[in-house]
């Protein structure tokens, strides 16, 4: 029985207070100087939070990979052709892609879903290698109407949450988000423009790597997209089918689900920080379960992580999406949980505090 | 038959040009948009050219962590007591401390060397569980002589050397640096000014935590080392002597010892830079070997970093040392070496170029 959208949204709870104090005051008495793991301490006090443990354990862990095409690659905003996407899929099966060796690093498991890849995928789908959840072959372009219908982007976010949900039931611990969809960075840009007001030169990057002309172009289809669609910014469901995509609805979709069953979740970039926004405009408190893995090249995305309140956890200039940066973070986060369960305290080490507090 | 300073210092090459010129022409026809995974890829060039190979292995990972107590803790430079250094020594063979947890994730061996403690640890030399190559009962106080002779420092410098040398004839492929010393930023800091000229007050800062007003007594410090001892920066082993100390000798030593032996180390923070500074000084190509783990909180390792032309791969406001942020390094290590041996070309993958380079 799947779950709807509003039972999840209204399900959503904030990470536990009580146990986020509890881990803070254990990691204070680390016989460490006080605070001197930095952003590994804030890291595993959210993971106390959110499983409401000492011992939150991250073992398995999931990368969902959505994929999805964009009619807005007609206006050419990318360097790749459309036909990309479905090699991708392919790639990522075969095991070749960044986000199979990433994920391997982090021995997580990668999910490739379609979520509205304009090809079919039967053998794919059929032998069991991806899940498909298909909204549609491709959105509509931005630059002259809707990306999606309301029923639609109900339809992405709804699948997204289900997936989370069947990872559940296979005990899955730690999940990260992760895209593929060439001319998304198009959408995300129009999405992070609807919320926060800001013009589309500001939320416009390169993308794969487009020329400064290409981007001049970009910057004018997003400012179209948002003109002739007037998304409404207090209405989430509307700015995603306004301006979104099938597979940023579903990483809005898995990152609610997260937040609903209480599963951390590492947001992997620009695109999927685009997903995170959605979700965190539909449930608040859903951002107490992001974790954000890194700081995109994709300019306008360390912007969208402030409008989060998120501090990324690495700064590598990585630009692919995928999933690659969440797989990567993947290993703090194992790092964090560490912290919180492996180092002793002052009193079981029998190291001397002294006067000081620090050490 | 231990390696003599000299032997290692002259038979430091830089790493190999052709290798890395090969390694980027596969990652520049990786199936991903052109340089998309950022600095991995820069790091996994450096690995090919280091180890001369397209299949660098670094599943072998050892982070040395160099003991040593200080004269100039008698200055109250630091938060902690003296004893700390011990009871610390103690804490990482009871596997209880951060480098233990970090260095757990790593799948790293930690070798804890005491260098200098002013204490004796028979027990555990003894039972093999700390190696012991003890130049001093701690170093004399920097702020009112030397901290060394130019004799110990050799010997500090060839200890290091031989921990390498003992490592790589164990196998090891991956090394780290990590440093445990109360009062230990001190002379790092007077390392850093000695070869940058740079005021004490720029090259100081708070190491385990320190108030306002013991940063300003703690700069006076630094100055009056500086004064009193007047460091030959144009003479590496001098400054180690004048201003050093046993442990930053060593891990010096360690840096040295893997450029020779060509395997890629990991620096830690503030007070293994420090190390990194002498190395290079004293062999330009040692450099190439070096892996910048992260940016710690400690005021000027920015500048320090800046000084080797290293940029570090994490930025998690750390300022633990013990090796920490080099064993949470090591997975990006392995992430790297991900991408140059498990990421398909276009043409492994099937996915179409087309006219553009990128995708």
């Amino acid at each position: 029985m799947a779950l709807d959208l509003l039972q999840v949204v209204n399900g959503i709870e904030p990470s536990d207070a009580a146990w986020r104090r509890r881990a803070r005051e254990r990691l204070n008495n680390l016989a460490i100087p006080l605070g001197s793991l930095g952003q590994l301490l804030d890291l595993a006090e959210q993971l106390a939070g959110i499983k409401k443990t000492m011992n939150p354990s991250v073992k398995k862990k999931v990368v969902v990979t959505m994929a999805g095409d964009h009619g807005v690659a007609e206006e050419n905003v990318s360097t790749a052709p459309q036909e990309v996407t479905r090699q991708m899929v392919y790639n990522f099966v075969a095991g070749g892609a960044g986000i199979n060796a990433l994920a391997g690093v982090a021995k997580a498991e990668v999910v490739v879903v379609d979520m509205g890849v304009a090809a079919d995928f039967n053998d794919l789908v059929s032998s069991g290698r991806i899940i498909s959840r298909k909204v549609g072959y491709g959105t509509g372009n931005i630059a002259k109407g809707p990306a999606m219908t309301r029923q639609q982007a109900v339809q992405a976010l709804e699948a997204g949450i289900d997936v989370v949900a069947g990872l559940v039931e296979k005990g899955v611990e730690l999940l990260g988000t992760g895209d593929m969809g060439i001319g998304n960075t198009t959408p995300s840009s129009a999405i992070f423009a609807a919320f926060s007001g800001l013009p589309a030169r500001v939320v416009t990057g390169r993308g794969t790597g487009i020329s400064d002309e290409v981007l001049e172009h970009k910057i004018g289809v997003v400012q179209r997209a948002l003109e002739v669609n007037k998304p409404d910014p207090s209405d989430a469901i509307d700015v995603l089918a306004k301006v979104g995509g099938f597979e940023i609805g579903g990483i809005a979709g898995v990152i609610l689900g997260a937040a609903y069953f209480k599963i951390p979740v590492v947001v992997d970039g620009f695109i999927s920080t685009a997903g995170a926004l959605l979700a965190q405009r539909l449930a608040p408190f859903s951002v107490d379960y992001m974790i954000a893995a890194h700081c995109s090249m994709e300019y306008g995305h360390k912007r969208m992580l402030e409008m989060l309140g998120l501090r990324p956890l690495l700064d590598l200039k990585l630009r692919l999406g995928e999933g690659t940066g969440a797989a990567l973070a993947m290993g703090i986060v194992d790092a964090a949980v560490a912290v919180l369960t492996k180092v002793m305290t002052f009193e079981e080490a029998g190291v001397a505090r002294n006067a000081s507090m620090a050490y």
